[in-house]
């Protein structure tokens, strides 16, 4: 259990108040207790700090007049509580060993205390970095790279060829270089195309838990350095997501789309194949992204949940829209509103 | 092969016709042959015993003047249908045993009658109720606790600390337990926050195949007791499922929103986050769910299918509509109709 | 590394140019080299040999003006492409042994030249064709029939009776013939139905990485010969695939949907239950497709994405529709407009 001064330490804050006050865990504002590390991420949350119980809580200097008791002063208290969750972590650790049930060909390059948990097969030729943990009932295909300290959990598959960086996770069940969607259409049906390139994920990227990304058929798949992938989204062949960019779950990306970095693509977005998604740009939650966009921003399509039979009036109407817009130009030439407003629509 | 009286009895209904009626399967009303029993769940369907060749029908007491054959009576003849699929019910039964092939750490605390399949992984200090059954290559990670009766089907990742009732079923390559997807942006990218809560699920549960919930940051994600969630759904950290609540598949719930009991979220739905949805909310498929819902109905959003140019038109409408709402209004001011029509926008 | 030659021969296709120009591997036309055979597959992409450094390109016999290179030449340059790739292949090969390290009961029938790779689990009385690979970590139901020379890649799970035909590739952590989703609503919450039924899959279907398809209720779920279904798809109990049909990624296909051949549903695309839809239907990206298609063509549903500030003007308005078109009516009535263009609306 460490003091208040000891993580004053670790995270590197300035403190105020008693370094020896013991803290056991993190807890949010509403519900820590004085065992409690808590934080204030926004100025608009502070009046919740009037009833909190929390032994000690971080926040940004210029709010210490909100609060009388201890606390870890921080320019950024939401990237200092990111920080703070790693003390008090609670994941199991690696074993740093290769598990009896564990199948390794015997190719297989292993740097040190690599773990592979029971169940795990890695294939031929596969490399796996310093540290690098294998969870239980992993697959890494034959001749894949796994950079230091990545973590693979239980039931990921990681085929053949794929290039992992340094620092990632790739969450339980995840996919990684299954073959793209190619087929070419023929009178006898389609004829698959042979995904003949891979998947290269650069370093401190996560992928989450049964999301997919597919290897390329001519060009690999690229997601670079510090990109964060949620869970059952999907990657498909060809696609380059950029640094730092962050999709959330369910979102799909069609073949060949290259997108920026520092993008947030929202839930259940999906984008077409061979776009061009500059940086920066976020979308919101199921966008329908069907062209390139070029410009950074916020972007959003979709219409609004309202109660169902207000609903079914508005979804008619949307198949009526161009009838109504002619018929709006038709009242404007009409009532000669069409010569003042010239050129408004 | 049961006979119709024994059906009768193990389902506890009424029973018209003769007893020793011998019958070997369920089959739907059109295709039912005299081997099979069939059920009618709606009275608008009555019309279709004229054809059937069902050797015996569960329906409605009120809808016998319809149907002169064999008859088991119910005043739900649908739940009773449901009953009857267990007495018919064609899957392997669990064999009871520690497959040598599985892994079992040595303080996994085991139940009565146990099994645990082939290539499963149970890592320490789990906890697993009688008659749970673990499938094979099924990881059970540390100090999770699986309550009695639970099925756990191939595939499935449970991750550490998750806490599951009693009589649940997470089907194959579910994940419970994986990492939410929480970060603190920061000016060297994004800074993970670990995620030290779990997955608490109660009784009664189903989760589909392929299904993620993740494990909350600082509080549990909470499915509650005899909620159904369907294939490839989304639960993120912090979300609370009320009781009975139905899942349907692709749906995606985002961190922190807490949806009432008895809701029906349909297929593709989406939820952002911190929202509260009241009790008996029904959303339509692939609603789009932006802010709480606060009063029990049918809710739906998004447009109907339309042929591809027709619906180009509609689209591109709906671009402009907030320029035809005033173009509209503009026509009323010309037209003197504002006056009348005042407060009607 | 094949000869320019023994491509044309391998691909029955005309030569044009040095027969003994060695070609080490594909490229796109625009990264091409000289080691590089390369494909046009559309006459708009003619330009593109401008700039090419291709030791060879697959095109229509009729634009050979546009190249002085060597070519083989196609009437259908883009099929004649995918069956190159298999020529330059390098997907790992089946080993042809069952892994020590892999669990097969006793009643399993195996057919000639069948691999299973290690951690998998094939169960009792499972009929594995000629030359069938399963895949590492792969699971395999009792009495599930898997056909010749189809592969399931590492992870996936085959359920309990599932029929999987010949030539098929079912992608890694797909989940066949898990309980599809049927529940009795009652005052007790739902009451699950047993699903009775299977999964039947055609010969050279391919279902992408943790794709679904659920077993039926009383009837089987079907996907037809030749049959594409990408990753993340969810096929639901009853639905049947039609034959050469393809589904793109996130796209949901509710219960008992009938979809028919050659269809193209693209991604996250969603239908309802109970639906008929024609052959040769094709679905937009999220189309939402609410009712059966009775004629083939092109469809599509949903708003294109728009800035946000714009998007929220218009989606606020999309739930104004219907007011807006009353108030259309009453000026039309106003200006007398209604006479002239009865029956518009």
């Amino acid at each position: 259990m460490p003091t208040l001064g000891e993580l004053a330490t670790h995270l590197e804050l300035e403190l105020h108040g008693d370094p020896d006050t013991p803290l056991d865990g993190l807890a949010a504002i509403d519900v820590a207790k004085p065992e409690h590390l808590s934080f204030v991420s926004e100025k608009k949350h502070l009046h919740r700090l009037e009833k909190t119980e929390a032994g000690a809580v971080i926040l940004h200097p210029d709010w210490l007049e909100a609060w009388s008791g201890s606390a870890l002063l921080s320019p950024t208290p939401y990237v200092s509580y990111a920080h703070a969750t790693r003390v008090f972590d609670n994941h199991p650790a690696p074993s740093g060993d290769i598990h009896t049930a564990a199948t390794v060909a015997e190719s297989v390059l292993l740097g040190d205390a690599v773990t592979i948990d029971a169940g795990a097969c890695v294939e031929a030729d596969a490399v796996l970095g310093d540290r690098v943990w294998i969870g239980a009932g992993v697959y890494i295909g034959h001749g894949a790279t796994i950079g230091n300290d990545t973590v693979i959990k239980p039931g990921a598959v990681i085929c053949h060829a794929v290039k992992i960086g340094q620092r990632c996770t790739i969450h339980p069940n995840a996919t990684i270089g299954a073959d793209g969607f190619g087929y070419a259409p023929s009178d006898a049906g389609w004829v698959k195309i042979e995904q003949l390139a891979t998947v290269v994920i650069g370093d401190d990227v996560e992928i989450g838990a049964n999301s997919t990304v597919d290897r390329g058929a001519l060009e690999d798949t690229v997601v670079d350095d510090g990109a964060i992938i949620d869970n059952l989204v999907q990657i498909a062949h060809g696609v380059r997501v950029g640094r730092q960019t962050a999709i959330a779950s369910q979102a799909g990306i069609s073949g060949s789309t290259q997108i920026g970095d520092r993008c947030v693509i929202a839930g259940q977005a999906g984008m077409a194949g061979h776009l061009v998604i500059a940086d920066d740009v976020h979308i919101g939650g199921q966008g329908r992204v069907a062209s390139s966009v070029t410009e950074a921003g916020h972007y959003s399509s979709g219409t609004p949940v309202q109660p169902l039979r207000a609903w079914l009036r508005s979804a008619s109407r949307f198949t009526q829209l161009d009838q109504m817009a002619k018929r709006i130009a038709e009242l404007e030439k009409a009532t000669g509103l069409d010569q003042q407003e010239d050129g408004k629509a």
